[in-house]
């Protein structure tokens, strides 16, 4: 229903008809960016950041936005993503609601908000989009592309599906086909959004809007971000002063659940709940074995395992110089092993290729909060460039 | 609002009033249980077997009902708790709605269900009613208690409050406290069912069930009582046939999708949801270390973290021969370290202790299925008593 754009966004016309993977294609869409720093003369010094589900193109602060971006630590000048010497582009993905055309878009040929007459979304139409804003900014070949969570899977349908647009890769969190047990925790998700009165089958507004649906999809979703070992530490079995607590035996008494509901409070109508769902389920729809499986007849066994053939084989048939896939140990959405087959699946198909696995104890987020260790994983491996 | 309890089970009368830990008390309140095999002569072949959350004291089939047990495999003649040689009792946990007294039994103080006018509940109350069964049946000493999950923290209270009743303990995906992971889930299940309109602050009936509440409280249980090891292998990314699926974008649409929805199903109206939230809030206010604090003024560090001084001490009150702890590595829920904390706790009061880490791929739900483990390691135990 609602967009949220932050000031100073910047925006790229996709060509109209833009096609869809899973059929269906989109009229007049846009995809919203922010940069840092300048592009040579030569366009070389480009790096393209695909993100996670929910962030927008406001990775940092800039000249057309001060505010404090979501990597604000890792993007700018003289920082490890240093705007003095590259030229950052962040897109929105496709599908969001911070600027880039989604399900919470007017449909042109309608006028009326797309909702669930959205086409079916795929992390590769993403990567299609992201592609197109590249190449519009004037950019034959990024230096590099940096993917996050989703953006990992991004980036790899971009480099598959863009032969030469990217030297260089840094899969961060990332995986080459969505497991089970992400899947489970999206599904669950979604299936609380779907199931609130509220959501009215994406008909929802602001006055019945469902809220207690995304708070729940929240609260989960940050359980899995975050690490078991991390909130020993941090949460233990503190417990609220005893004026939050009330009298309630199932309200709010440890500062685990206070610290969930403040995420869930910051997140609730600051993202469209139908965005939410195409996003979350393109996820579950990414694999990158069905390239394999394409391009040398390769099938996973029927589990579809990491490191079963499809996969790898869609992995070995991306084309990049050097690359680089970062992984948490404390991760339980996308787990380490998913990165360490990011990187030898690479490696597999010609890249000079590494896996670094890091041992951060804050789960899949860590690379938001981390910037001790991925700062200077980030920054070493550009450095090479 | 509505009981279930298995044909054949017994019921031991609890003293009247019954004190509870955080305060009350019941009246003419009852424990169901089940027994298999014969008391001897010297009443010192007696084992106890406590429950995680949802279990009836139906452990496995006996004279008093031919239907399959929830441990089957595990508990009758020649099993691995060989009721040829054992007297095994397993016992409904108070709070329950498979026959002992909780929020769905009548208070006979108003004529009316408990609902939420039922005392606040802990895992101390539990092992004070399974304690008063032990005695009413005329045993002054079990050979061994055994307790999974929830009937972990049982046992513990169990052994701690009642010095001499256990000569021995077998320990299986416990814990001593619980931490904020797993008290972070709970608080999402419970919030779940709170938020189904039909729960109505406890006030429904079988026309008005919160059933989408407790359907998505039990999928996020059986997501975190399995591993994503175990569903790497189990699912993979295999879909349902197109029959199932149908052309609902976020209808069920992979087999681990469709896997949840069968245990909710099996789940939703055959557990009280009422009780489900008493009794999962009595698992977050566990902490063994509160007894460790009292006993030697040791503390908790800020995050009471496990082996800081609180539990550790909590866990050396407890007067018993022998332990095992069992732990599995894929648990997410009960995670390994807290097995370990208690082996080493019990060993410090003085116990010949031992900790068992199983490789098992199923999470905390592996004592369930992993019979092939299980099965070795409780007999072996049994065998040395």
């Amino acid at each position: 229903m609602t967009e949220f754009i932050p000031p100073g966004t910047q925006f790229c016309a996709l060509p109209s008809p833009f096609p869809m993977k899973r059929g269906g294609a989109l009229h007049g869409a846009r995809i919203a960016y922010e940069t840092w720093g300048t592009l040579n003369g030569a366009r070389d010094n480009a790096i393209l950041i695909v993100t996670g589900l929910s962030p927008d193109a406001h990775a940092a602060s800039n000249a057309g936005n001060a505010e404090p971006g979501w990597w604000e630590q890792m993007v700018g000048p003289a920082k490890p993503i240093d705007s003095d010497r590259w030229f950052v582009i962040c897109v929105n993905s496709l599908g969001s609601c911070k600027g880039s055309t989604g399900p919470a878009s007017i449909n042109p040929q309608t006028g009326e908000t797309y909702r669930l007459d959205f086409p079916e979304l795929s992390v590769e139409d993403g990567a299609d989009a992201a592609a197109h804003v590249v190449r519009a900014l004037g950019i034959e070949r990024l230096a590099c592309i940096i993917g996050n969570s989703m953006g990992g899977m991004t980036a790899l349908a971009f480099m598959l599906r863009n032969p030469g647009l990217a030297r260089s890769h840094i899969n961060i969190s990332g995986a080459a086909q969505a497991l089970p047990f992400s899947i489970a925790i999206r599904s669950l998700q979604r299936e609380a959004i779907r199931l609130d009165p509220d959501w009215n089958h994406g008909k929802y507004d602001d006055a019945h809007y469902p809220e207690s649906g995304m708070r729940m999809a929240r609260k989960l979703g940050v359980i899995t971000y975050r690490s078991a070992l991390e909130w020993d530490g941090r949460f233990g079995r503190v417990r609220l002063d005893s004026d939050h607590a009330g009298d309630d035996p199932f309200g709010l008494e440890f500062e685990v659940e206070s610290y969930l509901e403040g995420h869930a409070r910051r997140f609730v109508r600051r993202f469209d709940p139908n965005c939410y769902l195409y996003l979350s389920r393109s996820m579950d729809w990414f694999d990158l074995g069905e390239y394999g499986r394409e391009q040398d007849g390769n099938r996973n066994d029927r589990a579809g395992n990491p490191g079963s053939g499809g996969v790898r084989a869609g992995l070995a048939g991306i084309r990049v110089e050097r690359a680089l896939a970062i992984g948490v140990q404390t991760d339980i959405l996308f787990p380490l092993q998913q990165q360490e087959e990011i990187a030898e699946g690479l490696r597999a198909g010609g890249a000079y290729s590494e896996f670094l696995p890091l041992p951060s104890p804050q789960g899949h987020d860590a690379f938001l909060v981390d910037i001790a260790r991925f700062g200077p994983a980030v920054a070493g491996f550009l450095a090479t460039l």
